[in-house]
């Protein structure tokens, strides 16, 4: 098959593409590099079936122009769609970057395929879709749906023009609602901002908030794995899945502990006093992973092993960065 | 009070407004023309405390200055952003103009309140948010959201732009989900469709869709109350509410019978053979609205007693209009 990916040089993109390109599949790939990296690609970026372009979504007539160059003698079947703005903060103060970032490449996503024909998609939704509901755990049918950053907003408002498309233009959507992602290569997240805090001084770590806020995490290697596997076995016109853990998650606070044994054992913790990070951030969430549970797929780390490795993988990584 | 109105010469802006303005408010209100009119704001648009301009609320610049330059001694308190397309399929053929008309209007709207100090937002929501989800009644809480129109997709990004604003901007929003709202000076709809069918053609009434289409309906009047209702008596942050009857509605087979009786006795109906109108028609919905009944409102009129009123209410519009 001929697959695009949109945000392919980003922290799920470059996992995904290796993925696909390794199990036979000719990717396409784009980014706009803005927050991607060209390194991230370094594993695949010479392999015969892979080509990159950087190219921002926004701008469909280089993406469209791109795509019918070097599809090659298959168009493409599928696209992955993960370009999107990854600093949650930076968009809720400045509501533009969302709109433009998380939500028109979507929509312009979309009118790419429509005028190429593509019929299906492969959507990088989130959790936070949900807003703050508290402590009842998720399913793919809770609502109401009150997003408390732009970032979330955004993606709800993706998933919306995606269902949609679903009724008149495409043929499958699979929309898939991220937790907490971990990993390598790192490029945000809580377990980078305390390594990169260490790193700057190894006697201290000042969290915000106040080390309360729970959620569940999920391993980039098991979220590759999760998706193939529902593109591979729901076949409905539009799926949607919860992907993640259903613990009860993991602590800030056993997070910057554990880091802290990992990085620079015996350094002071500080936390604050807020029960969030930030504003938009969300305090607490859980996952009822019923729907993909039934579909035969199951996590194999809980949330905390997860973390545990996530946190060796990323003080790996910042250790050996300059 | 001093409130702003977008969309103010559609069907339901302009009856807000008389009845704002009838309440003691000095009134703003704006419209591009495109599909409301100023005709239907003639019964208050010498009123000293009502001011209107032609202006699409995508123009930001133009729609601040007017708020500033016409405010007055009071600064605006509160703004009903009802500014959005009307016409669904338009919508459905070209994504843009949902784009366009129902979200950059409400991202515009909030960056303008933004820009003003304005905390308080009121904003006309759909069923259509709901997509296609059958004979359940939908509450406040039902998901998923899988809208099947740009329009009902655009409200859901709408409504999603608010709730993040109101964790970060807005002091109090409310939004209103509303049903199908019917009653004077109609628009668009399916009264007034088969009104100007009967009058091209008296002898036959071809229906889109088999008839069997069945939805609730609120009167106009009730709409508004409503409303004004609810922003007395609910006062959270983040005030969701469907607005409508929770009757199980009436069907297209009455509306159709019910129109012939009233503007074309005899004439004959033909009924499509599919289950709903065009592609993005919900076919059936009804609404569960016992958080509007705990709050102390109940509709005056059943679903099928609107239907009657409005339909001897546009039979009379339609054979006076030329």
């Amino acid at each position: 098959m001929s697959i695009l990916i949109t945000g392919v040089a980003g922290f799920i993109g470059c996992h995904l593409a290796k993925s696909l390109v390794n199990s036979g599949n000719t990717v396409l790939g784009v980014d706009n590099l803005s927050r991607g990296s060209i390194e991230n690609l370094a594993s695949i970026n010479k392999h015969p079936n892979f080509r990159f372009k950087e190219v921002d979504v926004n701008d469909v007539d280089t993406l469209h122009h791109f795509v019918l160059k070097e599809h090659g003698s298959e168009p493409i079947s599928e696209v992955w769609h993960l370009a999107a703005n990854s600093d949650i903060p930076a968009g809720i103060e400045n509501a533009q970057i969302d709109l433009r970032d998380t939500f028109m490449t979507t929509f312009n996503t979309l009118r790419v395929m429509k005028n190429l024909g593509v019929k299906k998609i492969l959507f990088a939704s989130s959790s936070a879709i949900y807003g703050n509901l508290g402590a009842q755990a998720l399913t793919e049918t809770t609502g109401p749906l009150m997003p408390i950053s732009n970032y979330g907003a955004m993606k709800l408002a993706s998933e919306a023009i995606i269902s949609a498309a679903t009724e008149s233009d495409l043929d499958h959507a699979y929309i898939f609602r991220f937790p907490n992602v971990i990993g390598i290569p790192a490029t945000h997240g809580v377990i980078r901002d305390f390594c990169l805090k260490l790193k700057i001084d190894a006697s201290i770590l000042n969290v915000l908030g106040n080390g309360t806020q729970q959620k569940g995490y999920l391993h980039v290697s098991e979220l590759i794995d999760a998706m193939l596997y529902v593109r591979e076995h729901s076949k409905e016109r539009l799926n949607l899945f919860n992907l993640g853990t259903d613990d009860s998650g993991v602590t800030v606070r056993y997070i910057a502990e554990k880091t802290v044994e990992i990085v620079s054992p015996g350094a002071t913790i500080n936390f604050g006093s807020q029960d969030r990070g930030w504003v938009g951030d969300v305090p607490r969430f859980s996952y009822n992973i019923d729907r993909l549970r039934k579909l035969g797929w199951k996590p194999k780390l809980s949330s905390r092993q997860a973390i545990d490795q996530a946190i060796a993988e990323i003080a790996c990584q910042e250790q050996t960065s300059s």
